[in-house]
């Protein structure tokens, strides 16, 4: 049903374009000359600059205009740190083992290809077909007893060998190392960046003059040990990923830009709408959210920023959806959480996630360091509080308690109310407390403190911030884009190209001499000269092939636009033509002029259709020259 | 002697700077609520916007500038890979341990504190001192036994607790791991980003049309694990490096730019001075080359370019030299290698290496993986070569071999000259020659192969490139601007700032409305979204603060520019006042203006003197308001 939204999906050629990808070096196998290793890829000059060029407008769209605090912090982590987050104990994939060959399998992984093998075998009756299908859906929220049962009951063996498998085991997916000369020190590469922004939340709050909300945003390297790493870029070993982390009050998740966007239309595939077999449907956010589809204000400003983010750089409008998750795949603190999903030939692919994780990380932080990662928030009116106070007699203290008194005094002043009072009573009752501070145990009697009680004003209180995590899967987003702006041209089925837009593409510009003629050479060197002046980056191609045939390889590399330089450049004034790629149309400018207008072009200043209209159209066909 | 150059170093105040970046958050030590680690660093907000507007420069310097191939490849890094490249072997620091209690200490720098300790005592006599001096200068050089004696002939204990030491150790820098679920794997962080590089040389010669010279770069990420790193950014554990390898034809290593970098002038710091005891000597690189003092044109280059480079981003020109390796430091295969350094309150540092490494990478991997690494090269004139072939006899071939008559007649192609000529030689001699293929054993007897001798012609040879290879440490150079860039006020020592240039300076202009006065509001958002517009990164300060402690603020953050909306800025036309840090000069302009000229400032297009020029000085003090 949803495949139906996205008819270029069905003439699809994957190979076509993983040629062309591999080809022209966007990306390939990382170490191949040594055999390489699955779920690691080199970027190569295209898809680096691409890669780039993403980065650069995700920090323009996000971080400046949002003004959030970007930080770049350490992907080695020392063990504690992963262990409060969670992930030493939780952040695994099952994976079963071949018993005689040990080789390793992704449970869900396996469960779902037998079970399609099984749905797709013509001697299955239809209500084995329908579990299997019923099995498949449920999978991703199973636990390791209900996958194992699963596999006992569909008797699953190695697709490898038919030998047997083993019970389901955990895998941790981080990968460890130890950090320093000692070897004691267990360090993990960071699985995610998000904590990297958690363990350093009270700097930034400092640095943010200690204001809700604000937020903070990282770009950087991940890494996962896939058990079974396949899918190209989709599930890789090592990816970058964007990650922000908007700290706001629990109590107060609208946002002050939310009208803004208000009026965006998302196709929103609601847990509801999953778990009834309903398609996913067409809202503007601003419904969504005052009909609590989506939990808050915030959640759903970020959902369609990420949209118009991901629009802008080339994915393609209907082949995008935002899925809910359900409650069996949501984190038990979550309060809610979308992921922007792209259609792509390996199905729908989670791009870009957009969680409201509410106070969960900084929650586990403070508790396993003692140090309170906590706000201060205005009270709307003062608050009169009752304060209940242990004041210590200072003579007799010291008397009594000599070099410890100080340690006493220290003691007395983090008990809470209940200790207090149980203290008090202790003392009215049996004449004397007991306090224990570290292995020492002091004995307070009547004459030794006083107990206070007053009343105080209060103008703040102290929350822990709820967090709203959207996260960018980098290399996913531009494996989609790739897809979806992987184009055939209609008159010639091996003339293929990417239509990137400009402001991703990972050249601008191409400058193409018609000929070898020596007289072109100058003006090749003085045009490139004022492009890089401009700040376009452009590749000269002054090699020996046809016009045409070198338009077809800028094409190739998503060069929108090119500038040739021909026999009429010699003439006064000097001029010389401009292509643009997806329409192929051509216009005749002055060489003076060229460099601002490719530069406006180049970042959505101006439109190719501005250019259209001010200058004459160029008719020579590309096939002639 | 090299001190005098620098004057500011004498009255440098680290702590007031360590401060100042540590309460800002340029950086900050990772992980501190859990303890912390050493040797790893989290940048913040202004930290992180400084790094990436520094790697924005670098990519618009060399990679723009000279359409280098940028390419970016994986941390992850299988085990033979680095084997090939020497680092498994041989990337190890010396260390020795305290037999009581384990502590490491890396020897090169114990010895050496050890040393200066001793020298700096009044009872040592003259003639030890000048030994300590001796050792130290040529301690960078010293192998493992070397420095054993040294150990011993002063009796070295541990600093700590005066505990016996252990023999030194030979210990690894690379993190380990493992790759994949198996634990069979191993991998390593990269402990540098060339070899990524390397590795992709046939992909990347392919993508230049087989064209030499050309050259690639990366930025990203390594690792070492440092055995007892401090100094701050200097010495760390995870750090990013932008790398270029430079290929070339071993025997032209002409530079086509060379001539638009020969006249400047670099302080030169020779191997032959070093030995000499003689000072750094300033020359242009061009008589640098001429006089073979730096090994070629291409190298000369990049020192040049690096040069410009690290001015143009805020090193201060009397703080830079190149200093040249001496023999015993340099790695057996380099033809020449210079580093720049930068003068800081921890000496000259380290800050880009620029080295000519010959063909040795690509060689190690063409090795590694009996894959060529080559280039092919065109003959200035065709060659006629003798060729000496073996031709099988086909059906005598088939009869004889039948299945395996393929895989001998692929042995036969690729036996060189003298296996053939032994060939031929047994057959006339013996009547039989004797095949290996594998495991295999094929007799090869008169009648089943003909040895014909001709001639050929040859247009191209395959060559293996040279790599010259400027690699930069980000941190490093980080550090060292901050260090040249750290002011403080003439009237008063509290006022410290950074004056970073404005094109690597984390935010370019501060917003700041002179009160809290609301009609002031709409100005400063106004402004604000047009600032975003023309991409200028800025921070809107509407604290309570006085307009000249908010400015203090902004100078700690290096702010280039700030504009301030006060009372004038109602009336028509509307204008507001721009300042500029380091002079603390303020000029007044009409805000339909302000934000293209914060821009062109910011991006250095137009000077602050030209501004001075067009627009009225405002003379009101910092102080008064």
């Amino acid at each position: 049903k949803e495949l139906s939204l996205a008819p270029n999906l069905i003439t699809f050629d994957r190979a076509k374009m993983e040629d062309l990808l591999k080809r022209r070096f966007f990306y390939d196998q990382s170490f191949a000359i040594y055999g390489g290793i699955t779920g690691q890829f080199d970027f190569g000059p295209m898809g680096c600059a691409f890669k780039a060029n993403l980065l650069h407008n995700w920090r323009q769209f996000f971080v400046l205009e949002e003004q959030m605090l970007e930080v770049d912090c350490s992907i080695l982590t020392p063990e504690p740190v992963l262990k409060a987050s969670g992930h030493v104990e939780r952040f695994a994939d099952l994976m079963t083992k071949d018993v005689t060959t040990g080789e390793c399998f992704r449970l869900d992984h396996l469960i779902k290809a037998h079970l399609e093998k099984l749905s797709a075998d013509k001697k299955t009756t239809n209500d084995v077909k329908a579990e299997c299908q019923d099995i498949i859906i449920k999978l991703d929220g199973m636990n390791k007893d209900e996958m194992h049962s699963v596999m006992k009951k569909f008797n699953m063996k190695s697709p490898l060998t038919g030998n047997d498998l083993t019970e389901p085991i955990e895998f941790n997916l981080m990968f460890a190392t130890q950090i320093g000369p000692s070897g004691l020190i267990k360090g993990f590469l960071r699985p995610e960046t998000a904590q990297g922004i958690f363990v350093n939340f009270k700097r930034l709050l400092e640095f943010n003059q200690g204001r809700l909300p604000f937020a903070a945003a990282q770009i950087g390297n991940s890494f996962r040990n896939e058990i079974s790493p396949r899918s190209g870029l989709i599930r890789v070993r090592e990816f970058t990923m964007a990650e922000i982390e908007h700290f706001c009050d629990p109590k107060d998740k609208r946002h002050s830009k939310f009208d803004n966007v208000k009026d965006i239309e998302l196709l929103l595939y609601s847990a509801c709408n999953q778990m009834d077999g309903k398609p996913a449907e067409k809202r503007t956010i601003g419904e969504a959210v005052a009909k609590g589809l989506v939990a808050n204000e915030t959640l759903g400003y970020f959902m369609a920023r990420i949209q118009q983010f991901l629009i802008r750089c080339g994915v393609d409008p209907p082949r995008l959806r935002f899925r809910q998750h359900m409650s069996n795949e949501m984190a038990h603190y979550a309060q809610d959480c979308w992921d922007a999903e792209c259609l792509t030939s390996y199905g729908w692919v989670e791009c870009v996630g957009c969680a409201d994780r509410s106070a969960y990380d900084l929650t586990q932080h403070t508790k396993a360091t003692g140090i309170r990662l906590a706000a201060e928030k205005k009270l709307s009116e003062p608050k009169i509080v009752d304060v209940l106070e242990v004041v210590p007699n200072k003579s007799v203290f010291g008397k009594t308690f000599r070099k410890d008194a100080a340690l006493v005094t220290e003691k007395l002043t983090v008990l809470d109310k209940t200790e207090i009072a149980n203290l008090e009573n202790e003392i009215k009752t049996h004449g004397s407390y007991n306090l224990h501070a570290g292995d020492q145990k002091f004995v307070l009697t009547n004459e030794m403190v006083t107990i206070k009680r007053y009343q105080k004003t209060e103008y703040v209180e102290e929350i822990i911030p709820s967090v709203i995590e959207p996260s960018f899967g980098i290399g996913r987003i531009m494996y989609a884009i790739f897809e979806h702006n992987f184009k055939v041209r209609d008159n010639d089925d091996q003339r293929t190209y990417l239509s990137l837009p400009s402001n991703v593409a990972p050249l601008k510009c191409s400058v193409l001499p018609l000929s070898s003629n020596a007289e072109f050479q100058p003006f090749v060197k003085k045009l490139s000269a004022e492009l890089t002046k401009v700040d376009v980056s452009h590749k000269v191609d002054d090699s020996s092939g046809s016009i045409g045939r070198r338009y077809a390889r800028t094409d190739e590399i998503a060069i929108p636009y090119g500038v040739t330089i021909d026999f009429d450049t010699l003439k006064e004034p000097h001029s010389a033509t401009l292509r643009e790629r997806d329409t192929m149309e051509q216009v005749r400018i002055p060489l003076t002029e060229l460099p601002n207008i490719v530069h406006d072009l180049s970042f959505n200043k101006i439109l190719w259709s501005d250019v259209l209209q001010k200058y004459p159209k160029f008719e020579q066909q590309e096939t002639k020259t």
